[in-house]
């Protein structure tokens, strides 16, 4: 009999018992974004690919400039023009310059741009520059964004907008990242009818498939809905197995009642290996876990907070760990408005609204009596209390996670 | 002429010139995720629609139990079985209890559940209670969890996972929610090419079409790609005017040459009104912004670092704003890595790295002169350093944001 794990060494087995896939695709950059990166990007290319002006003024070399000032402007013979997205065609001699405008390139023989503002026109083919010049001020050398072979991003990072605009700057419009993980999702219990439906006595509606199904869209799998089935082992094999066949993971939850966990356990153990009855957790305790091949096998409660807690905090570093994503989740600091026990020799787990006032946080956590769905809607996020803390007084400090 | 303004002053003037544009339209619940309620929801049922127990053990009147102990069970005749998914037709008399599984409906006549752990089955119909019930224990009552009239969730949450949970238990599987608000997106400068070109001498990548692209999907906006305009008044008077008519809003970015700037002015101004010359904030300060009715026309800076923060900081509030979303923005807390200079007079914005090491987070802040992208790529997020602070010493503790 498999004992129960704490959090901590639920996810050593997770890292232990699953390797990445290491599958990658190709997608279109505008298709990119959210997507995670299958390979480290490197640049194959200068950006910019030449010297830029960072302002609109005068291209000169800041030796001719030494000791100028607005009583003794430096006089320099204006020798043309640099056009925006124009190469620098013309070469600029001793004591000349060039107007260039912001972004344009800096023609050869300059070394400094000298702000329109410190200069004066006068309008006789000569431009006073009344501040001196200083080699490379006001320029951005050519490579000085990025350089062949620097890495831009790294494998593993799902993709922001600000790394799109870089992977366009650098002209990467085609990018190597992970396919979307398919997770079979898996409804038990006989009193189930699909959310569409008018339930009939004894009979409550399946709000885990279309749950589960946000929160792994949410997090960038493809959901994919096997439907609700009855409380029977030999129909739950067959989905099950047939789920595994087309997915990369498999998740079952509910069967409330015993036998149906039962049954879980038997069938995940025939198709492979049983390898966690039971996590230390409130709520989400009877949470089963095995594996066929590298595929995860996964039994979440059938309680849809329950459901909602441990898919947050075990399956979705799961899939991360299948993935080898680079994932992260940093909490908000709030004080929380009110006491709350914890007592139970388990980390517990529970549901906060956020409310700001003059600029503090609080937590608000969500009571419910073992409701259905209330501790979960309009819920900002969730705090975890440690197994060995006995509560929480009015006002601690909590950290707020919202991943 | 506009004044350059702060930006809280920016934040005052959207919410002044811009109404929400209140439209609607049903979508099925799969695909309610992420979308934003135009209203209210409120429950028109039960949930439960019965009492249910809350354990696997026996159903029975607490007063029939009241004293008995492991010594002196309390024998209970067992009327029958509530099986899952079925009305509770059994009717429970004095002095008996009917078996009832974890979620099953709790029978007329009986007021709780013992759990089958304090029980004993002696095999000849009758069954000994070792633990005393209490009215309502192990019970969830019918409409505990939500019943007709309650609202569940408000007009303006973007809908996460756990609430598309609560819609469905609730049986609504048609949401009403805000169309996603369509953003016409324009680049402009003579100097650009589309991220797929190599660029020619003087050239540069478009970086701000596909990454404010990515923004507004990211955000759940709709983005319309207008394309390069090279810097001519007469194709970008055309190209705004026909992304302001089709779309909620049109974003102009770049034109660092001056004399584009002073176009993108005139051409706000002729199609409405100019609110906005210059923002108070580095980088990011020649942003204008007018309107058509009530569709904004923004001009955004060139520079995609400036483009990007621009947008996050007064785009999205702004996007916000049209929608009614309701949107809060919360800071996770680090120790900044190093000092960092702020004299400049204005808001600046800096985009950070974040670091953990036993259980510390350091934020580290990317540095780059002027460069297009290497400040934004890789970044986790970004800290604000107001006008009036000098700058941050080292181990200061900064608020570092997401959103």
């Amino acid at each position: 009999m498999l004992e129960v794990k704490t959090p901590e060494e639920v996810l050593r087995l997770i890292e232990k018992e699953f390797k990445p896939i290491g599958r990658s695709e190709a997608v279109p950059l505008a298709e990119a974004h959210g997507r995670v990166l299958a390979e480290d990007i490197r640049a194959t290319e200068y950006v910019p690919d030449f010297d830029r002006s960072t302002v609109d003024g005068y291209a000169l070399r800041a030796k001719d400039t030494f000791g100028c000032s607005d009583a003794v402007p430096a006089i320099l013979n204006l020798v043309g023009e640099i056009r925006m997205g124009e190469g620098a065609e013309i070469r600029v001699p001793r004591d000349s310059c060039a107007y260039v405008p912001t972004g344009g390139a800096i023609p050869e023989g300059c070394d400094c741009a000298v702000m329109i503002e410190y200069t004066e026109d006068y309008g006789d083919g000569t431009i006073g520059i009344l501040k001196p010049g200083a080699p490379g001020m006001n320029l951005i050398f050519r490579g000085d964004d990025v350089f062949p072979g620097k890495t831009v991003l790294k494998a593993g990072r799902t993709l922001e907008p600000q790394d799109i605009g870089a992977l366009a700057a650098i002209g990467k419009t085609e990018i190597s990242v992970r396919p979307r993980l398919r997770v079979g999702v898996i409804s038990t219990g006989d009193e189930l009818v699909p959310a569409g439906d008018k339930p009939g006595p004894g009979q409550v509606r399946d709000v885990n498939s279309p749950m589960l199904a946000a929160l792994l869209k949410d997090f960038g799998a493809e959901p994919v809905d096997f439907g609700i089935v009855v409380d029977d082992e030999e129909l739950l094999r067959d989905k099950t197995a047939a789920a595994a066949r087309s997915c990369d993971a498999v998740i079952l939850s509910g069967g409330s009642s015993a036998g149906i966990k039962d049954a879980a356990c038997r069938i995940i153990g025939d198709m492979g290996e049983l390898l966690l009855h039971g996590i230390a957790i409130k709520p989400g305790k009877p949470t089963i876990l095995g594996k066929a091949g590298n595929k995860p096998l996964i039994g979440l409660p059938g309680h849809p907070v329950a459901a909602f807690f441990v898919a947050k905090l075990f399956v979705l570093p799961l899939l991360v760990r299948l993935e080898g994503r680079i994932m992260r989740n940093y909490p908000v600091h709030a004080a929380i408005s009110e006491s709350l026990n914890a007592n139970h020799g388990r980390m517990q787990v529970n549901a906060c609204r956020l409310e700001e006032a003059d600029g503090a946080l609080t937590a608000v956590p969500i009571r419910s009596k073992s409701g259905l769905i209330t501790q979960l809607a309009g819920a900002d996020g969730y705090l975890i209390i440690d197994r060995d803390c006995e509560g929480l007084p009015k006002d601690a400090e909590v950290e707020i996670y919202w991943h």
